[in-house]
């Protein structure tokens, strides 16, 4: 297809898309003479993905190209790969600090990895970004004074890796590897405020259930 | 307590603490004499809420006066006290648009709430915020040319709704229905970044399980 056919069938604007090819964020399209290029299916993919990324996750373009990079990279295993691209995604994490509430919330997150089993999750901890965005979560309830433990975190813990069952099975609904990777970004970016969302509107409904309308 | 107590146990300097008393976040306490007043304990919890929704949930003052108020509301049944004080929190929303893509995310958010049977969040839509946050995360995938339905959302929205019992169960372990409303505001300013952090988690434990770290 010609860059007008991308424009029309992603909505993003000719400038916008040339704005993205100059940065890289886009690979260059066949060169079928001087002045035109030919675009297929897979960079209508990669365009929307783009998008999703600096639009709705409104990422800085030297992060995009950095998820795009190990997203491309199939030199690297299938965790790993993934394990790359989600983390090079903004993490809502505070700054760096290290007093007694982080100690006592990483003690209670290790307690919780332990008792449920997350064996690779354990293995990762000195790594990931999600184990230290958890204790850092687990260490602000802890500095206000409530003491949420191993116990309390369990069930909530098995829901979302329920959830995350299903994301990636979603996700290997997609034919080819790269396509999965890019699944699993588009996810975080837009699956986040969806859950976020179904939480509050079930707290909703849970809580008119109990106490009705009174 | 003196004010020098109220202090070192909540961490929170004398100075915020008379910038809070002077703002009317934290009611005043019993004056002893013309330079000493006594808190009790329903001073520190209060001080801790306050300071989770401005520090934690970076909250304007205003707005923190604004969910107080509504805590405070004991004429308001106990649903609408909830939901004053949850829906006065800052949404994740988009700018109002109503274009093709919304219209169609809010006909399957609709047969997702039909197929549930929630049918009190069904009565809440017209003034609901999570609704229009859903919608606007839903037409989010939509407009980014990802079919996202009820059939696909409705197991996330089950795994939602556990969690909200989880919710609902651990606020009802609190005394008083002041307490219970402030412990709902608290769980959604604090929770929020927990359940993401393991649901990332899970998401590794769930992808090193099926991929290994080849």
């Amino acid at each position: 297809m010609r860059l007008a056919e991308l424009s029309a069938r992603s909505g993003v604007s000719t400038a916008t898309i040339k704005y993205y090819l100059r940065e890289g964020l886009l690979p260059p399209g066949r060169q079928v003479n001087t002045t035109t290029a030919d675009y297929d299916e897979e960079h209508l993919r990669r365009l929307r993905l783009v998008r999703a990324m600096i639009h709705v996750g409104r990422l800085p373009v030297a992060t995009v190209r950095e998820v795009l990079g190990h997203i491309d990279d199939d030199s690297l295993g299938r965790t790993i790969r993934l394990g790359a691209a989600l983390w090079a995604l903004p993490q809502a994490a505070e700054p760096d600090e290290e007093d007694e509430y982080v100690r006592a919330a990483r003690t209670e997150v290790d307690r919780l990895l332990a008792a449920l089993g997350w064996t690779n999750a354990q293995a990762l901890t000195t790594i990931s970004p999600s184990y230290r965005s958890l204790v850092l979560a687990v260490a602000a309830f802890r500095r206000l004074g409530y003491g949420w433990g191993a116990e309390l975190l369990a069930p909530y813990a098995q829901l979302m890796h329920r959830a995350a069952v299903l994301d990636l099975d979603f996700m290997e609904t997609h034919p080819s590897e790269t396509e999965q990777v890019e699944t699993a970004v588009l996810e975080t970016i837009l699956n986040e405020p969806v859950l976020q969302a179904l939480h509050r509107l079930a707290q909703e409904e849970e809580s008119a259930r109990r106490y009705g309308f009174e």
